[in-house]
């Protein structure tokens, strides 16, 4: 696609308001489509078939962006060329990059989630989410989770809508690598990941038990429950859990970020399951 | 402090005027002061002696805040009440907790950060951060290094400025807890932390070493070198450094955010030296 050769519809006023509208959670619900704004994200929406429905590209970035437009073409996806301002009604930041899509909704059943995988290995990491309400936190833990080969992610009821705009600008494309479940009960997603064969260990900055004491068990089949990022886990939904596990602090801070301490009991958990099956 | 008892002044327009100012990032070097937002990071300076200017708390919120105004009172900080409105226009963002304190910058010299420790014990874990801009990731990354007890974090020239609004938040308290230093070259930096006794390990997604592979080498004093969170380190810096060392991933994500790769390094160098020591 030579620069003289560039040629791109614009959209009609209905698409252009289609997909703004999608700024709003309602209108996300109602749709099941959602925004995915920036190249990394498109690109991996778009690897995926069926998953976007129109990439928009403003113009003057139209040259930096010729190989999301050539992949679009080549699967069938429609793509506009818009202004800067059109661009900018469908965020709800600066675009920098210039391109944005419209994808349908990702999200998955309980049971396929914690399925064996098509090869027919059960799960062995698994992430869940108890009221996780922060959007950069969900995304950035949704990316860890795939960084650290999990096998699936739970969010549970009352967490952030995962179609929100800055969760998945946080999660830079992993929302669309590893299945992910929303609007499960705790107890329900809990109770589904002990008949999957995980054990269920759940962050509390509290717990007298650290990552350092958990030993030979960290290499089990494991599912991770995260708390919210400002109280926690309840003594309730603690009690859900096989057991309750801190990572140590050496220093003054009294507490981690949310995605930082999952960062660090996923990439434990899947450091040590590679080291027990070699 | 009873409720009937609580009487609190009024800011005169100056000073009201001198702390918004605080929001501009020329101001806030003109001044030597910055803006703290939220109950745990005014707390944690409140602490420190002579750091906290002024504490202003709303109206409204003032008796969840008695502790945090009985500490000012006993450290002779004055406290101001004021509307929700003039809480606002001091900051960059909704402040639910109401409280807020004009602080004095945090910073020291190069040579006091890297010096031993009061008793007698020579560094053994620094961050330096090469060029970070993202505010959050700035912040969070202070959050790490207190939590993993790093003796100090160096941000190098070109990097976000330390008393920025969302720094201070996002590192809860933490910036109070470290030395913190600033505007220093990298190059400058790095020979200060060999000087200093301490192996630069730089953080590099594409190194062929991982943290799996540095093996004991990672209970070594370590200055961990983390680059810009969209381009990391470039070759040029990346030669600075003793070793390069990537995270182990094990899925499909091409990278990790910043503040979570510097929280795995940091909590892994931190959990080796502990186990080396015993």
């Amino acid at each position: 696609m030579s620069e003289e050769r560039l040629e791109l519809d614009e959209p009609s006023k209905a698409v252009l308001r289609e997909a703004r509208a999608l700024l709003r959670a309602k209108e996300r619900r109602a749709s099941g489509r959602f925004l995915v704004e920036g190249r990394q994200g498109v690109r991996e929406a778009l690897e995926r078939p069926g998953v976007v429905q129109w990439l928009f590209v403003r113009w003057a970035n139209a040259h930096d962006n010729l190989d999301l437009i050539a992949l679009a073409r080549e699967t069938g996806v429609p793509v506009y060329a818009v202004s800067e301002q059109n661009l900018a009604t469908m965020s709800d930041t600066v675009s920098p990059q210039g391109v944005t899509a419209v994808a349908n909704a990702v999200g998955v059943p309980l049971e396929q989630a914690l399925a064996p995988r098509e090869d027919g290995r059960p799960v062995r990491l698994v992430v869940v989410c108890a009221q996780i309400r922060d959007p950069g936190n969900a995304g950035t833990v949704i990316r860890c989770a795939d960084a650290f080969g999990a096998d699936a992610v739970i969010m549970s009821t009352d967490s952030v809508d995962l179609h929100n705009p800055k969760v998945v600008r946080a999660s830079v494309g992993s929302m669309f690598h590893l299945p992910i479940v929303t609007g499960v009960e705790l107890t329900a997603a809990l109770d589904a990941c002990r008949a999957a064969g995980l054990t269920v260990l759940a962050t509390d900055g509290e717990a007298d038990t650290t990552l350092l004491d958990v030993g030979d068990d960290l290499a089990r089949p494991t599912a991770w429950v995260m708390g919210n990022e400002a109280w926690g886990l309840p003594t309730e939904h603690l009690a859900l859990a096989d057991r309750s596990v801190a990572v140590p602090l050496y220093g003054s801070a009294e507490s981690l970020n949310l995605a930082t301490a999952a960062a660090i009991c996923l990439y434990t958990s899947a450091t040590a399951q590679r080291a027990a099956a070699n």
